[in-house]
């Protein structure tokens, strides 16, 4: 059996050449897919497809063997029918292929004649230290390098490149099932580990935390193989960035589901939960926590504590934010009196948390000079660590109005903001979101979210800190 | 002091003649906003602008005084600096008119000052016999009628019409912070109660409960004023249609926050989590719910019980949609022999709850066949009671081919379905959402939501079952 080591995921998210199996049928082909989507996103490295029914496609000249290709090749994409995978990694291991995303599926999740087609590629691996992702994933994307082995069409010109990296166990979590270009989730990589015949957790939190363009970790996981090699990843990861895991099958009939479609037993939920607290993870509870969370991390602000001021237009919205911040752990900063007063000589009603700036907005000369002074006065105070502001974006406040008011105030945040965006038009909130995001600032449409993101990221900040203290 | 009763609501949202009072300035005046609002959703009442600057706006001529209006006036609209309203509600009652909306801030709301108006104005209303919703309020909605007193530029030509009542104590749950016009929200009439000087919660529930066109009506309240109306209302109300309440203001912070804007104390949470119980409503916990949650109950269609079917394209969103199950109070159904054996002759992997269609249909030669059998196995299965379907909307699955799809089934669907509507594209996703509502079907973005909205529905439905045993 060959040495591996974490670095061997490179060439899964960093290859030079990839070599592309599977049908090129025009459109319709998952080979085709694939390189199409390679294509749109201007995947910086060289593609072969292999089929020997074709001898081009998309401009791409077609090997009917990888053996034929002269260059080497690093990585392998392969989306034909299971059984002629084996033949087709054996192949790519005596090429000196280093890497295999498995894309097909009727491996060990469907039944025994597939496992047995699943243990092959496993020796092949084994024999040949050739490394296998899959079978049955999604495969990996790079911002970075325009890398993404789906096989599915996009319709994507880009996505927004940034610090989170997305990794799962399901072809759920992967780019064909969220609007990624619409959406402000500024993205590192993303990768689906689905059978884990040979790369599991572990390599990819050993990657990871090594990777510099991650700044934080956002896993969905069922079942873990390898406990003791997951919780020694995991600890590596958080001590450098935070890792947030959002498992599934917490209940019975969620466990029974799991088992089913990964062919191992899930596990008891209370050891799941107590290992993530263990290695300092974070456990985000449902699918849009998972997707939106992350985003909180992506500028890898550290905050000084848990005490926030709030900004709304509207005392209803006030109250739905102090609720979110309590269950967050987060207090309600008490302003001191140099804000107070500040506050009182924008508006006697300004002076208290959360701010409702709404009437008192609607009765300025200056509405700009009470927003900007407003936002000011809150972080400039000692005794506020973070803030979350709505911001309303329609017909009389239009997506240029926010911009200029958020250009005058980046200057002046230095201290960990969310924004909370309502409005009429979800195109336009889309919009600003993601200009908000190519700022820094996390913008989120749903209002509890946006207090929530701030108090995962006070807990991880404190979690740093103990563990600086404990190390000093 | 005049005799009132619950059809006195009936003027706030069924007038036939409005005065708008209030400034007129083109594009900005909150006068003029109403009223384009109005023409733009097509209010098919009169309109009478007052403000004796102007002689004429948007076409319509403008009076200087309620007085001077020939005909008769049901409703008014008044935006007006705090300190005149008093004298206009005087003269709208001298007029005749029924009703006044008072959008104007700077009440009660605001301080002592404030509170003496208000005062004013509950003596007049005492005396005269009209009725005040506000004042600091949104005012009402009614998609019947184009009646909209929102005095912010919407932009909207339309909201689908539907059987789902919003009804809030804020500003926040309103047509201007919510893109209406893109979600597949099926609305009958909206209102904010804000200050309550007047109409309260019990009117509301009581105009409410004898609307034929609201299915169901969604609250938001952070105090009330008259418990034990309250609860006579809530009970007439919940004994006809479901009442879904998002009440804000649970921890220490949020009601603090909440008496702050109410100027009320908010009370203890744990009195209104006992009485929503007690009077049959339903408890929502997140600004989402409140939003989302009400849409199962639109087509008013009832459930026989909590055995629910999964359909998905992914094991792992399987799982997270058994979980959610499983915190929404249903069962995974045990489906019965002769679904089993129709599951098996699509594929042997479908037979099973929750099916993952995803690696079925990727192999199979008929998607159409695969996709429609499984469903109608499902659904005809007595061992059922409910479904929620996952649909994937993208480059491969257009919007077309879901209409087509959902075309064939709609006739066989006779139990209550849910869709998760997941995809690359988020102005696709609405689209076929506000498709899909309109065949009756509600269709969610976020997973776990389209599991919990049965749950909510299987637990009115066990409520109202109860009511009925018990009357028999």
């Amino acid at each position: 059996m060959k040495v591996r080591d974490g670095n061997d995921l490179k060439t899964f998210f960093e290859p030079e050449s990839v070599a592309v199996f599977g049908s090129l049928r025009d459109g319709m082909g998952l080979g085709y897919g694939t390189i199409r989507n390679m294509l749109d996103f201007g995947f910086k490295g060289r593609v072969y497809p292999v089929n020997h029914n074709y001898s081009e496609v998309l401009g791409l000249k077609a090997y009917a063997a990888v053996s034929e290709i002269a260059e080497p090749i690093d990585l392998a994409v392969v989306i034909t029918p299971a059984p002629t995978v084996p033949e087709i990694i054996d192949q790519c291991a005596q090429k000196g292929v280093k890497a295999a995303v498995i894309v097909s599926e009727h491996f060990a999740e469907a039944g025994e004649k597939g496992a047995r087609l699943q243990q092959q590629l496993v020796d092949i691996a084994r024999r040949t230290g050739i490394r296998i992702m899959g079978p049955n994933t999604i495969g990996t994307l790079n911002t970075a390098n325009g890398l993404v082995t789906t096989p599915y069409l996009l319709g994507y010109d880009s996505i927004q490149k940034g610090g989170i990296a997305y990794c799962s166990q399901s072809g759920i979590v992967a780019a064909q099932c969220q609007p990624l270009e619409d959406r402000a989730y500024p993205i590192s990589k993303m990768c689906d580990l689905a059978n884990k015949c040979d790369v599991n957790e572990v390599d990819i939190l050993n990657y990871l935390a090594d990777d510099p363009e991650t700044k934080v970790v956002a896993m969905h996981m069922e079942d873990v193989r390898d406990g003791h090699g997951f919780m020694d990843a995991a600890r590596k990861l958080t001590a450098r960035k935070p890792l947030l895991i959002f498992r599934p099958a917490r209940s019975e009939a969620g466990a029974r589901a799991s088992a089913s479609h990964t062919g191992s037993l899930a596990g008891n939920d209370e050891v799941y939960d107590s290992v993530i607290k263990q290695v300092g993870a974070i456990r985000v509870h449902t699918w849009q926590e998972f997707w939106e969370i992350p985003r909180i991390f992506a500028q890898q602000r550290q905050i000084g504590g848990n005490r926030l001021a709030i900004i709304a237009y509207s005392g209803g919205a006030g109250v739905v934010a102090a609720d979110a911040a309590a269950e967050a752990g987060l207090a309600l900063a008490n302003f001191a009196p140099a804000t107070l007063d500040r506050l009182r000589r924008i508006d006697p009603r300004a002076a208290r948390n959360p701010i409702d700036l709404g009437p008192i907005l609607s009765a300025a000369a200056d509405t700009v000079f009470v927003q900007d002074e407003a936002i000011a006065a809150i972080l400039e105070d000692d005794n506020v660590d973070c803030a979350s502001i709505a911001l309303y974006v329609g017909v009389l406040a239009p997506v240029q109005y926010i911009d200029e008011l958020l250009e005058r105030l980046m200057e002046n945040i230095s201290k960990p903001v969310t924004i909370w965006l309502y409005g009429t038009k979800l195109s336009v909130l889309e919009e600003t979101s993601r200009r908000l995001e190519a700022r820094g600032l996390p913008a989120f449409t749903e209002l509890e979210m946006a207090v929530k993101a701030l108090g995962v990221l006070a807990h991880y900040s404190r979690f740093r800190s103990n563990l600086e203290h404990d190390a000093a």
